[in-house]
């Protein structure tokens, strides 16, 4: 079997279809049709900035893909299809490509997502970049937060970045399985994105950093963002570390991939009834105010101050 | 002004716009709505293998854009907006990205596309993934060929591939302007494509080879296809080279993005009356018949046999 044909045996004759497709892979272009609205959002994983030489396809894939995901998740779309950008070493190796494309598959079919189309390239070191497309009625906009709202985060932050410095120290790191999970496999919010669709107003995922990523959400808004240090979340694997170390990972650490989002105070119930029903926690973080475009941390009743205030991501 | 700065300034706020863009960059998805069908085709350029490392970031643009495009004019596509997967290595070429993004620019505003979002990341050498995105309500496709159709091509095939083994030998050797051009400034044929809707029956660019792209017409329309070398377009340009080395270029050299395609006998004066509105040479060069799905190149009344039948892009 010449690289070609692997490449394209691990990449077609996937199960998932989806009737607004009319046309997939095997063309020049593939091509959609739905009245809705598509959401569309592009990401790039290069391996030793997004994952290590040492993840496996599994892992990589993990990598490409869900922080891609995610971007629907902040959305509220319903996840339709994705293209796939894939630039590998010469010679090609296969066992990594098997795993990969194996645990995309996976993936994709968790979401019922088509890969539909997609470009195989050589270059020095692996270079993923996945489209998707999602259908939605109503986005939830990062400009749409309104003077007065909530403030609202899923799950926890800082679990992911907790990972990376210890990853980076030793592969093999004795850390917790949360951080793990968080790092290697970030589940994307779709189900509560959905759900939010109606009752929240601005929403955008985590991965910056809940302190940057809020910012763009203030910006857009043009409203102030009051967060109260002591209703940030905690993950019981943060509780052993410093306060400080922990808030600053909670509040600046990138790639958990949660919901930040903004509904109005009569939300209240319904949000902890979504919360109830999703088996996740939704907690309230601060307010948005009149004010300045920014983010404010209140500790103790004082403004904090942090060294940065998350990733660039150059 | 940081690189992110930079880059952030580079990509945005270009004049073009779309009324059925609902949202575009600045939020965790662009959205997108129409009616018509959706056509869609994501490409990679990759430095070192789609454009040598001397390349200007103008020309890099051009190589990355215009092939990408391409695929929108084979299924007779209307342009509308795009996204671009950067990686760049760090610290960046300010002079280069410069060049790039003016140069995407003015390729953009050329086909009133939109560039709608996108992602940068930082890797070893350039990779430029696009994503083309065009409206379209009846798409040619690779497998609507019918066995008696004439098939045909758009100007002349195998200028990109000569122009490619001169500058592998010599980058600054000294070769004539149409083959600098074809491999430099290819033209998509969009003009084409959306004018054959309705007229010819299945479509191909040539990113390939002329040979190995319609045997994917053949494969998928399930005809054989017969070209006749004789009637294959021979550019001045080529007149000069030994007769099998000229028919080479033409029937296996890729990256010349010219479009084939098959249409009805009953057709050929509304194809010549299109050849001469378009000022592009459209010459019929073989047929579709009953037979084995594969591509056979008659010369002198017998079949030619090449050594390979084009790039694999592996």
């Amino acid at each position: 079997m010449t690289e070609f044909e692997l490449i394209q045996q691990c990449f077609s004759s996937w199960p998932v279809t989806n009737p607004a497709l009319m046309l997939d892979q095997g063309d020049d272009c593939l091509i959609w049709q739905t009245p809705q609205p598509l959401a569309i959002s592009i990401d790039t994983a290069v391996e030793g900035r997004h994952f290590p030489e040492w993840a496996s396809g599994a892992q990589a894939a993990q990598r490409a893909f869900l922080p891609a995901l995610s971007d629907l998740a902040a959305m509220g779309a319903t996840p339709a299809f994705f293209t796939l950008a894939l630039t590998l070493p010469s010679p090609l190796n296969e066992t990594w490509l098997m795993d990969f494309s194996a645990r995309l598959q996976q993936l994709a079919s968790d979401q019922q997502m088509v890969l539909a189309g997609g470009d195989t390239t050589s270059g020095p070191v692996p270079v993923i970049s996945i489209q998707v497309h999602g259908t939605v009625q109503q986005p939830l906009k990062r400009s749409a937060a309104i003077a007065g709202d909530d403030v609202w985060i899923s799950g926890y932050t800082g679990l992911a970045a907790a990972a990376i410095q210890a990853l980076l120290q030793d592969r093999h790191a004795d850390i917790p399985d949360a951080w793990q999970q968080a790092y290697w496999q970030p589940q994307p919010r779709i189900a509560l994105g959905q759900v939010l669709v109606g009752k929240a107003h601005a929403a955008i995922d985590i991965s910056d950093g809940l302190w940057a990523d809020l910012a763009h959400i203030a910006r857009a808004s043009q409203v102030h963002i009051e967060l109260e240090a002591e209703r940030l979340p905690m993950h019981a694997s943060l509780e052993g570390l410093p306060q400080s170390e922990a808030l600053k990972l909670i509040l600046t650490g990138g790639d958990d991939y949660e919901l930040a989002f903004t509904a109005a105070e009569e939300q209240r119930d319904a949000i902890s009834l979504l919360s109830q029903q999703l088996g996740l926690p939704l907690t309230r973080i601060g307010q948005a105010r009149a004010g300045d475009a920014e983010v404010s941390v209140m500790h103790n009743g004082k403004p904090m101050t942090l060294d940065h205030q998350g990733f660039e991501h150059f």
